[in-house]
């Protein structure tokens, strides 16, 4: 047996999410249909965590166990020409058995994009929330500080979450303008998280609460007597999940290091 | 009455092409449709030109004689409001009532667009040719000098065109990379190509014959060999329509300059 990796990218639209259910409408489905027809293995995929319906993913990244002795360089190509167009596996990798890509992952990046101007970017229309005005990305970027660090996260979290601790580090956060000109008609504001892990809706909750404060409706000093508060009633709505790319996973070198490298 | 002119941006994925067809699926359709709700009037519009099925538009020009006495600011977002979200009206003005978007035009710009690289870029798929290996931009550019200028353009002209005159003008002729570092392993080639006016499926025929000459299956020096053939048979093939954007359409300022004022 060997356990493969893979980065998985995908637009996700057409979706019910990643995590396989009974519609099979999911990014899991599509990947382990895949790999039935090329190994002729029932695979059960494993990911860094699953996304919503609309959400989009960069860098994905999946492991599974398979007998099959198909060369590591071929799984991209091979696993693309059964995958419809909007699900791209852009790179597989050989890892050690007990690399698991949710519990070996040691930070995650996720971005949520936001377009201001007259009228929404036609080309990018499912990758953006669209809000006609202008907003204040400087308060944004302010309140953003504000989120860096180990918080509990209880008032960025959906009360439908189910996990025992709502403590989660953020190791960064920043917020991006498309181009960087503000004084421009028509811009995209991205903003970046990079954490330990996430809650349920956490990055949604975040972006529709910073989205308030760029409007003028909070101060950015509201993100920090929010999380203080913890309770979800005090955050801003949870923004669409369209304007959400899961964006890259990290992993210790060691942990993606093959054990037996005469395997190969 | 009045003559309206409005800049009408559309993926054209989901469209039967912009001119008007039975089946009612084309962009002209959903336009006049918007206009029938909008003002009660049965209009019927004129474009810069028809564009094929699965082409897009960044800068489609229409016009249209109404008596509705809407005013001018308001019509983009009431006819935004009316239409489907891949089809955006960016502009709209009160034009000379002998403006005519086809016959006014004094130059127009397509761009087509092609993605080199081991994956194509997910989301834009719609919008590029893939071309899973490098193409050599530098004897592409070269190529496409030759077809700056006055010439007769049969040979990248579809034999189902009825012009009666194949000759046509290139004003200008560029080749952009995107990002402009031709090492990277993915990027995009934008041609782009303006001219008096354009026969049947040329820029798609340019841009198929151009990919030859990138591929190194023609010299760049071909493309002239093949305009003086006045032959369709000596060029390359017609690539795939979703790699064609109008880009832009140009009209005199005393064009669009209004008869009378006072109207407004």
């Amino acid at each position: 047996m060997r356990n493969i990796c893979m980065t998985v990218s995908y637009d996700g639209t057409a979706y019910s999410g990643f995590q396989t259910q009974p519609s099979q409408n999911t990014v899991q489905d599509y990947l382990e249909k895949a790999l039935l027809r090329l190994t002729g293995e029932v695979i059960k995929v494993t990911s860094s965590g699953r996304t919503d319906a609309g959400v989009h993913s960069r860098g994905q990244v999946i492991n599974f166990y398979t007998a099959a002795k198909i060369p590591i360089e071929r799984w991209c190509l091979a696993m693309n020409t059964l995958l419809p167009a909007d699900i791209v596996v852009s790179g597989a990798k050989q890892v050690a058995m007990e690399f698991h890509s949710r519990r070996s992952a040691i930070r995650k990046t996720y971005r949520y994009t936001i377009r201001c101007g007259r009228h929404p970017d036609l080309f990018k229309r499912h990758l953006e929330f669209y809000h006609p005005t202008r907003l204040n990305t400087d308060a944004m970027r302010e309140g953003l500080l504000h989120v860096v660090g180990t918080h509990d996260f209880t008032s960025f979290c959906s009360e439908r979450s189910t996990k025992l601790s709502n403590v989660r580090t953020i190791f960064e956060a920043k917020l991006e303008c498309d181009p960087p000109d503000a004084m421009l008609e028509s811009y995209a504001i991205h903003i970046y998280l990079t954490g330990s892990g996430f809650l349920y809706n956490m990055v949604r909750i975040i972006a529709g609460t910073l989205i308030q404060v760029g409007e003028g409706k909070r101060t950015s000093e509201a993100i920090r007597t929010i999380l203080e508060a913890k309770n979800r009633a005090k955050a801003g709505p949870t923004a669409v999940p369209h304007g959400l790319t899961l964006w890259e996973v990290s992993y210790n070198e060691d942990a993606l290091t093959l054990d037996c490298l005469s395997d190969l």
